[in-house]
């Protein structure tokens, strides 16, 4: 029998990642969108567009398509209640892409979808308690908790991103009305606004002659001047890597956790990202409980939203026929 | 038939309440004890005799003893590893007062006890997602979650207290290596410590009389200024309120609960506490989620560890009869 073929879409805070994907999670196609700047109907054309060229580079017909995106959702009524970073306020975007694409759509949110690839396929795999952070434009996190994706009263839990680190930090992004917490201080828009800052204080690195030569510094060239060996870009991750410590030495003391899995786009800085988080980990949480966790990078890095998104299709294809 | 009765010891930072409940959880004695400066074979001695003193008081055998301990407890062997404010590290502490008390003997964390007892029999009767936060010396937490206790990978979890929510914020007390977190701000211990900054701030105040005058500006009589209209020990609570204010959004962020209960010796405060609180709740947290939780002080106050300790012991002997 021929393995069946699904689309996982991951819509991040500012790009679409997209993979045509089988029933053992092997990824046969790829692709990628920008949304910077689009509005909902913009938006809602490029996700319906994206897998509609995925489609029609399947070899076989596409049994359904699963959907993460940044989004607080309620799951007694399947609506998009609102995101941080993009405008999908109060939309039933399930019922709006099954229409659009004519198949079976399942939807949840994008940091839920990364924790249950990294506890299926990944990272996680058998972990009975695991938290997934995922740093990207904003900082999406998922939680395992017996083993099973833990969700809230509505449906809505889980924005660690969202939990407060310093009680008179800077203001968050977006539709968050908080400030001083872990998004506004250690995700990807936070480290490139950092990395401007520090551009400014020391303007014979590396990083301030990129600056001044027009280029954005994101995390990805932040992450490439840091291997080159500039000590500005180094010193950049260093302090993002730190405050990730932070949350995680919460994570830790809340949860009581085997595992943290650190994902996202962020995580291109690997290693020079986790070693000061660890480090922070082990000043700050309780004895007995940082001993027994471990930190992790994500084994499908960026792409732990699409692959989570595509077990959610399989697992919903699965359940609607009785073989789950 | 007669009903059943159990001990419910609850032993905080500073002192133990117990007391003798039935099986309807009414409280039929009651007992307190001091063990501030208390080595651990005191400290021990203390809660053996205290349980001797209320065994001899009850009209019948008592058929159990229920534990909360402020320790992070090691599940998989019935071990108190570690407490913040008291001696308890690595310690079999039921085995050790199962020989001292004759009787079946019980032990959890204390935060989860008065979880247990709130979700009950209090203020969280029938909640499927519910937080509990007890002020006292320190901060003692429980989580509900799925209408069940949880306790993380080795029973330890559950630590709210030691989330950060202020990383430059001052150093926590005792075994906790951490700074700024939840309880180095907005504990009992916070209080006493505002209190006493204020009252030299403000010498007209009736907080600095009070300090002159010798006395321990703790939470109750600095409640007790307040109440009595002295602005000083009013701003004192409403710092504390605005600081629990903080920790409920991350806790309203992270689990989307349907209700956040607050108990603890601090909450004498009522809602002089919990207005500030609430107002800061509504400043910080996720639109969604801040309209979906209620945040109320717990029923059974300052009991509600004791009350949870009975609940365990009369759960745990149904368990060993085969009634649960």
């Amino acid at each position: 029998m021929a393995t069946e073929l699904v689309i996982g879409v991951d819509i991040g805070g500012s790009k679409l990642a997209a993979g045509l994907v089988d029933d053992r999670l092997r990824i046969m196609q790829r692709l990628q969108r920008s949304m910077r700047g689009q509005d909902t109907a913009e938006l809602l054309d490029t996700v319906a567009g994206a897998v509609a060229e995925l489609a029609s580079m399947a070899p076989r017909e596409v049994a359904a398509v699963g959907f993460g995106i940044p989004s607080l959702i309620d799951r007694r009524n399947a609506t998009s209640l609102m995101a941080v970073n993009l405008p999908l306020a109060d939309i039933r975007f399930g019922a709006l892409m099954s229409e659009r694409v004519g198949l079976p759509v399942f939807v949840d949110n994008d940091g839920n979808l990364a924790a249950l690839a990294e506890h299926r396929a990944g990272a996680g795999a058998g972990a009975e308690h695991m938290v997934l952070v995922g740093l990207g434009t904003g900082i999406s996190s998922g939680l395992i908790l017996g083993g099973e994706l833990y969700r809230g009263a509505i449906g809505a839990g889980a924005e660690l991103g969202h939990m407060v680190i310093d009680l008179n930090g800077p203001p968050c992004q977006g539709n968050c009305p908080n400030h001083g917490c872990f998004e506004s201080l250690a995700s990807g828009t936070a480290l490139a606004r950092e990395a401007c800052a520090l551009a400014a204080d020391r303007p014979d690195s590396a990083l301030a002659r990129a600056l001044h030569e027009g280029r954005e510094l994101d995390g990805s060239l932040v992450t490439e001047l840091a291997h080159d060996g500039d000590s500005a870009a180094r010193d950049v991750i260093e302090l993002i890597g730190t405050r990730v410590g932070v949350a995680i030495a919460n994570i830790v003391n809340i949860f009581n956790p085997q595992l943290v899995v650190v994902g996202g786009g962020v995580m291109g800085a690997g290693e020079m990202l986790l070693e000061p988080a660890r480090a922070e980990l082990a000043r700050r949480a309780l004895p007995p409980l940082r001993e027994t966790v471990r930190v992790e990078a994500a084994t499908f890095a960026h792409e732990a939203g699409m692959v989570g998104a595509a077990v959610l299709a399989l697992d919903g294809l699965a359940a609607r026929q009785g073989r789950l």
